[in-house]
């Protein structure tokens, strides 16, 4: 941030009184802007046993799979966002949907914040940011194709659970070195090469 | 928003192409700034039976009672910011936490984010933000003497879950009626007037 993005006047980064942190200052009439983590929003649908996935349309991660989710907005609650992003992604409506995991990664300032739920009735299909939406058994999710981290620990988390045959509050922090441990555990042998 | 904040080009606020929403966009480089909700996040500390409460020493509510709380910050995770508060405002550690509630305040585009804990020891004192810090049996509190509706619903799933000996994890949403709603029940006859 170089400019007060509400008078145009340079913006200097430096601690403010009674603060112990840098933040942007508008050096025209000394306002601060604040800079926090952003909610990512989503939800694990089930349907019949299979869990509802999109492959991405968009980068980052284009072509690879994910859990319908996306940034909280302005206006909704988080069970609102997390039915949206379903319905924009994956064309489909949720019931008898359960907070289920709150991941935060702070490495690029984000929490990640997932609800389960079921598929209202049995319509789905590929919203404008998905190739595909498809219905996927356990068995046929693709460790290695999965598009980030967070939709990785979630479905570990998930299946763990209803192999338990009881699902719990999952909360959790990934960090940047997660991810790679998390690819080589799925990958054929184990990470030993 | 009305000049870049990185070139300090004017800004126009429409709808991206592939969007449905407004959003504050560059005109000389097409950039997107969006505006999404932020989360603040606390602790309900349990002493011998007693919760730690600071009446707040800063604007807004100056002089009414909160439970240390604030805005998350990059870098933390959610429990890091909720000890973090707890600390700064009332110079106290926490142990054994546990998610408690997230309360969706949609009016304002906050997320309110509650950790109930056990205070570390025995120390605890008023941190800058504060002007006392005290521990308050429940029927010490003086509920329209709360800073906040997220605080004053926070304390009440609190102590109806201590009565019910069986703590749960609260995520409900606020708008701006409940407030007014909250002080009349708890005024001394009851709203009727």
């Amino acid at each position: 941030m170089s400019f007060c993005p509400n008078c145009g006047a340079p913006i200097e980064f430096r601690v403010p009184e009674g603060d112990d942190r840098k933040r942007n200052i508008c050096s025209a009439t000394g306002e601060i802007f604040y800079d926090n983590p952003r909610n990512v929003v989503g939800c694990i649908v089930e349907h019949e046993g299979r869990i509802l996935m999109c492959r991405r349309a968009i980068e980052p991660r284009l072509g690879f799979w994910t859990l319908p989710a996306g940034f909280l907005e302005l206006g909704e609650t988080i069970y609102e966002g997390a039915a949206r992003e379903t319905r924009e992604e994956a064309q489909a409506e949720v019931v008898d949907a359960e907070l289920f995991a709150m991941i935060d990664v702070t490495h690029i300032g984000q929490v990640h914040i997932f609800y389960r739920a079921r598929l209202a009735g049995s319509h789905y299909g590929a919203g404008q940011e998905s190739q595909l939406v498809s219905l996927l058994a356990e068995d046929d999710i693709d460790w290695p194709q999965l598009a980030f981290p967070t939709i990785y620990r979630a479905l570990e988390r998930y299946f763990a659970d209803r192999r338990a045959g009881t699902f719990g509050l999952h909360t959790e922090s990934l960090g940047a070195n997660d991810w790679k441990a998390m690819q080589l555990a799925r990958s054929p042998d184990g990470g030993r090469t």
